[in-house]
C-alpha cells in the first residue's frame, strides 16, 4: 500500500509531501504522486517520527492507581508482588493491548517491554500494529537457559518484535546467571534489557555485598557490553558513567517514575556528555501512572535544567532526540527521522489542537506543550494504526481489559 | 436555569445526582428531579470541582515556544521584555481568551492573573464564562494610586471577576510603593498578588540591598498580611516560612515554571505543614509552556516525593486539595467541592477516556494519570462552558489570536 501525506509541517519548519510505500518512507516531495492508495491532507498538521518508549512494563497498566503514595519497599512487597503472583496470560495480553492504545494515542510507535508471559506481549504488539522490544524476563530463581532460548525463538516469529533477554537487576539475578545471560545473548544475537542503579538502596546493598558500586561490579563480572540497555541509572557516579560509556552499554532514563518512587534524578547531562546512547521511558503505569511520552520528554528536560541550575540544559531538540533517533540507533533500526528510506513509523500532529497554538517552533511545542490529544494520526511500519484520533479496536479492548482487571483484583 | 447531572462518580467513590440551580449546587441526590432544563447522563463520567490555576499571566500564551531554553535574565531582557513592550490591548484580549480555552479544556474554572491591560483580561474572562482574580499589575515605575483605584473600580463591574492589586516583586517595587499598595488594598478590600522569592538571585540581591532575606524584609516594612497571595516562594527558608505563616499570607507554587527557568523546587511540604494556605499555578505559557493544571498537580506531588526522599510525601488527595478547596478558601469563595450550596464550578471527567482506564481510585487517576482530553464538560457559575469537549467560540478565537500574534512578532 502507498500513502501520500501532503503538505505537512516538518521539524525544520518547511512543508513537504511524504510518500510511504510498503513499510518505508519512499520519498520526500516525490515527483510522481498521483498513484497513492491513500492521500492525507496535512495542511493543518505536522509530521514527526513516532516516539520510542524505551522502558516500560506495559501490562502493569492494569495496576494503575491501585496503590499510590507508598514507600517503594511497601509498594512492591505489600501491593504489587501479591497482585503479580496472581497474573495469568490473559491479564498480560489485554493489559499490554490497553497500554498499546494509550501509547498510540500519545504518539509512541515503539516500546521496550519487560514483563511476564512474553509471548502474550508479542501477540498484543502484533494485534496493535506497533513495534516493540520484548524481553524474556528472568531472575536467578526463574532462569533456565533452554527455556530462555525457546522463548527467544518464539518471539523471533513475530513481525515487528525484537526479542531480548531481560535479567531483572543485580539484587534478583546473581553473577552466574548474569554471565550466562550475557553468553546466551551473544549466541542468539539479541539485546539485554536490565534495571541498573535505580535506587540508593541498590547501591548501598551492592557496596555491602560486593564492595563495589553496581556498574563497577557489572564491569568486574564482564556483564556490560553494547548489547545491554540499562534502565534508570539514577545513582551512577562519575566513575560508573565512564565504565558504562567504555562498555558501549546504553541507558534509558525514566524521570517520572524515579520521582514518584522517590528514587532520585538521573545525571542525564553527564551521561549524554559521556557519549552513552541515552533514551527515555515512562516505566510501568503503576509507578508513573501514565504512558505519555510527551510528559516524560518534558520532565527529562525540566529536571536537567533544575539539576544543572541552568535553564539551557537539555534543550528541546536534544530532549526530542532522546525519544526518537537515539532509540532507533540503539535498536539498529533505520527509523526515528522523517527521511527517504527510513521506516514509516510516524505521527501527524494536529496544529489546530489547543495545546499547539500558537506554533513558532514545532520542536519546542512538542517537547514543552504537546498533549496526547494533539496526535491525530499514527502510522507504524507503513500501516495506519490511528486516524482522526480513532483506534478501531480501542473500545473492545478497554472493556475486555477492565473485565480481566476486575477478576484479578477480586480473586 | 437548572441542570441535573445524573449518576456521576464522586470523589468518595459513590455515585450521585447533582442538581444545579442558577449558579449553585442546589442539591446532591435531590428528591425532585423532573423539572430540570438540562439533564446530563453521567453514568460514564465523574464529577469533580473545577481546578484553580492560582498564578498565571494568561495572555503570555501568545509567546509560548517563542524563546525556550534560555537563561532567565537573557530570556527576560532579550526576548520577553522587547515583545511585551509592543503589546497592545487586542493582544491581551485575544491572548487571554485563547488561554481561557486551554484552561477550560484542562478542567480549570478559575485563575489568578497578573498582566498588562487588566480591563482586557476582565473582558476575556467575561466572554469565556470563567471566574478570575484580575490584578492591576504595577511596579514603582508604573504605580499611580489614583489610576490603580480607578482600575479596581472598573474591574469590580465585571461579574465573576475578583479585582486585586498586583505589585510585581521586591526588585521592581520599592518600599514606599509596597506600603502604599498595602494601604490601598485595605481601603478597597481587595487581594494583593505578588511574586516572592522566585530565584536565588532575588534572595542574594535582597540580602545585599536590605541586609535581610525577602520575607524578612517584607515583614519589616509591614507588607505581609492575609490579603497577600505570594507566587513561587522557592527560596523561603525555615525562618521565612514562619514569618509568612504568622502574617496569614498565602502561597502559590508553580513547579513546572520553576524547573524550566532553573529557579528550584519550593519547600512545599514545609510550607503546607506551617499552616500557610497553599495553592498551585502554571505560571505563564512562556515559562511552562502549558496551562494544564493536571500536569502541575502531578509535578507538585512528584517533586515533593523527590525532595523529601519519601514516596508518601504530598499524596494525591492533598495535592488535589491544593488545586481546589485551598484556592476557593483563599479567595473566600464557597467553591472547590461538590456539595450543596457551593458554587457550580465543576467538571465532568470521561471515565472511558484512555488516560482514565482502569479507575480504582478517582483522585489517584486525576492527580497522576489525567490528560486534559479526559475533561468532557466544564460548568462555571452554573453555565456550561464546554460540552463533549467542544467550546463554541474556540475556533474563531484561535484564528484571531494567531493573527494578532503574527502581527506582534512581525512588527
Amino acid at each position: 500500500m502507498t500513502i501520500l501525506i501532503e503538505n505537512a509541517l516538518m521539524l525544520d519548519g518547511k512543508r513537504a509531501d511524504t510518500l510511504i510505500e510498503e513499510n518505508r518512507i519512499a520519498a520526500i516531495n516525490p515527483k510522481q504522486k498521483d498513484r497513492s492508495d491513500v492521500v492525507i491532507d496535512a495542511t493543518k498538521k505536522a509530521i514527526v517520527p513516532g516516539l520510542f518508549n524505551m522502558h516500560t512494563h506495559a501490562a502493569m497498566i492494569l495496576l494503575k492507581g491501585y496503590a499510590d503514595d507508598y514507600e517503594l519497599h511497601e509498594w512492591l512487597t505489600q501491593h504489587i508482588f501479591p497482585m503479580e503472583a496472581k497474573l495469568k496470560p490473559k491479564h498480560v495480553y489485554y493489559g499490554t493491548l490497553l497500554a498499546c492504545a494509550e501509547m498510540i494515542h500519545s504518539g509512541t510507535t515503539c516500546f521496550n517491554d519487560m514483563y511476564f508471559f512474553e509471548e502474550e506481549i508479542a501477540k498484543a504488539v502484533e494485534r496493535a500494529g506497533m513495534r516493540a522490544v520484548v524481553s524474556k524476563a528472568l531472575t536467578t530463581q526463574s532462569y533456565n537457559r533452554a527455556e530462555a532460548k525457546k522463548a527467544i525463538k518464539k518471539l523471533s516469529d513475530f513481525e515487528r518484535v525484537l526479542p531480548a533477554l531481560g535479567p531483572h537487576a543485580i539484587y534478583t539475578t546473581d553473577k552466574e546467571t548474569l554471565c550466562d545471560v550475557k553468553e546466551l545473548a551473544s549466541e542468539l544475537d539479541v539485546l539485554i534489557h536490565f534495571h541498573l542503579s535505580e535506587t540508593k538502596k541498590e547501591v548501598e546493598d551492592c557496596l555491602k555485598e560486593h564492595g563495589k558500586r553496581p556498574a563497577e561490579y557489572l564491569k568486574e563480572i564482564g556483564f556490560l557490553s553494547n548489547r545491554v540497555i540499562n534502565a534508570h541509572c539514577v545513582w551512577l557516579n562519575e566513575r560508573e558513567i565512564k565504565i558504562v560509556a567504555e562498555s558501549g552499554a546504553k541507558m534509558v532514563s525514566c524521570p517520572t517514575s524515579n520521582l514518584k518512587l522517590a528514587s532520585g534524578i538521573a545525571p542525564l547531562t553527564e551521561i549524554v556528555d559521556a557519549g552513552i546512547a541515552t533514551m527515555l521511558g515512562t516505566d510501568g503505569s503503576a509507578s508513573n501512572n501514565s504512558l505519555n511520552m510527551f510528559e516524560t520528554i518534558k520532565l527529562a528536560s525540566l529536571l536537567q535544567k533544575y539539576k544543572q541550575w541552568d535553564a539551557t540544559a537539555l534543550p528541546a531538540e536534544q530532549a526530542f532526540e532522546l525519544a526518537t533517533i537515539n532509540a532507533a540507533k540503539a535498536l539498529n533500526l533505520k527509523a526515528g527521522v522523517i527521511k527517504e528510506g527510513f521506516l514509516a513509523d510516524l505521527c501527524l500532529i494536529d496544529l489546530t489542537h489547543i495545546s499547539m497554538v500558537p506554533c513558532y517552533n514545532l520542536i519546542s511545542n512538542i517537547v514543552f506543550s504537546a498533549e496526547p490529544a494533539c496526535v491525530d494520526t499514527v502510522i507504524c511500519n507503513g500501516r495506519i494504526l490511528m486516524e482522526n484520533r480513532v483506534i478501531g479496536w480501542e473500545a473492545d479492548i478497554k472493556e475486555k481489559a477492565m473485565q480481566v482487571a476486575e477478576e484479578l483484583l477480586s480473586e
